[in-house]
């Protein structure tokens, strides 16, 4: 048994906040990225709720370790909790150039384990719909304690360095708005994503990611090719 | 950064054929377990369609070897390719003695890597739909291929196998037939899951895992425990 050679899954590491902890839900971007890709990669689901890129960047080399599983692909997507309004938010909120910096900084480390910076997609904060998110932060007991325009700022900030960093970026702040339309139905709560806001994420993820697994092989033969008189020459092999 | 210390996820595997393969489509099982242990486990798809058990213990070894991330559950879920009719489906069938050595010596490698036999969980076939299943194999230019009868047979062999290896079993094929209720409606081709099935072996695959996960830590501090003053002090420790 020890001399059998370890087939190892790459992975599709999806690094954020709650929007992508919770792309597992029914329908979620991460299920359906997931499926996509079974028998070629593990998806990875490191999305940690209600953190900022602060807090991100600080625990990224505990939970991206170097690793013998190579990285196809690391989405990182931030700046629905940075952006949230210093006054009203402070154990949340980032400044804006902060934000940039921690961006640079989690790419630096990525780059620092090898992660290629063709292999990093960095995704901004989806519109903020301000009358559901203000209900749920009355439910909380606060006030509104985000403004789409200023999660607009922060998309942008993620979009320009994603560009002086030679990434792609999936900007969901402008995609979800163009030519003007109801974003609403991108997002269950103000914030967070609807089964269409999933579907939407991950069908234009996908785009992006889809050359970056394309060249990936199928993990073990296809069940048709296995020599049923002799499955060890079929599975034992690379 | 190097001095950090690693955060290490552990796995609950899923091991089987097409239907665990498939379990991160819209819906599916897989996802939903998923999305319940998010920041506890990763939920790892070791499926490959078309496999039986013969194939199956051949690669276990390769695929599920000694690891430093803790495994907490393993999900081993065949004999719907191992019952395929030997005259109708050589390739596939494995004979029912054979079927229970094989799941025999799957927990017997698990054991020997150290998965205790109550981390272990057996999933049977489900019931076998024929007149759905044959319009399928009639338009692969085949003839019915499996019987439920014998797709009953193999799930019993797992109930055995289960019972004499100490494990949990989940027994689909009975449950879904329970009371004499049509089961088609947990198919989506007469042999995999529809969106039905998929909640189905979902829920009750949950109330065999609840427990083996529920003393898991959530990872990493929800986010309104981390000090916004010093967040290394909340996130740089264990």
């Amino acid at each position: 048994m020890s001399t059998l050679k370890k087939v190892i899954w790459p992975q599709v590491i999806l690094f954020g906040d709650s929007i992508t902890q919770f792309a597992f839900q029914a329908n979620g971007w991460g299920s359906e990225i997931s499926h996509k890709l079974a028998r070629k990669c593990d998806v990875v689901n490191r999305g940690l709720s209600g953190y900022n890129t602060r807090w991100a960047k600080l625990v990224l080399p505990r939970i991206v370790p170097i690793s013998e599983a190579p990285i196809a692909a690391v989405t990182v997507f931030f700046g629905a909790n940075d952006c949230a309004l210093e006054d009203k938010n402070p154990a949340q909120h980032v400044p804006l150039q902060e934000f940039t910096e921690n961006l640079k900084d989690i790419v630096k480390y990525l780059l620092s384990i090898g992660v290629s910076n063709d292999k990093i997609i960095f995704i901004t904060p989806p519109p903020l719909q301000e009358a559901a998110w203000e209900k749920e932060c009355l439910l909380k007991g606060s006030s509104l304690n985000r403004l789409n325009s200023v999660a607009g700022q922060y998309a942008q900030a993620c979009v320009q360095a994603a560009g002086q960093s030679g990434l792609d970026v999936l900007d969901l702040w402008t995609l979800m708005q163009k030519d003007g339309q109801d974003f609403s139905v991108y997002l269950s709560d103000g914030l967070h994503l609807s089964d269409k806001g999933n579907q939407f994420v991950a069908e234009h993820l996908w785009t992006l990611l889809e050359r970056r697994v394309t060249d990936l092989p199928f993990i073990l033969p296809y069940w048709g090719d296995v020599d049923p008189k002799c499955p060890e020459s079929s599975l034992l092999c690379d």
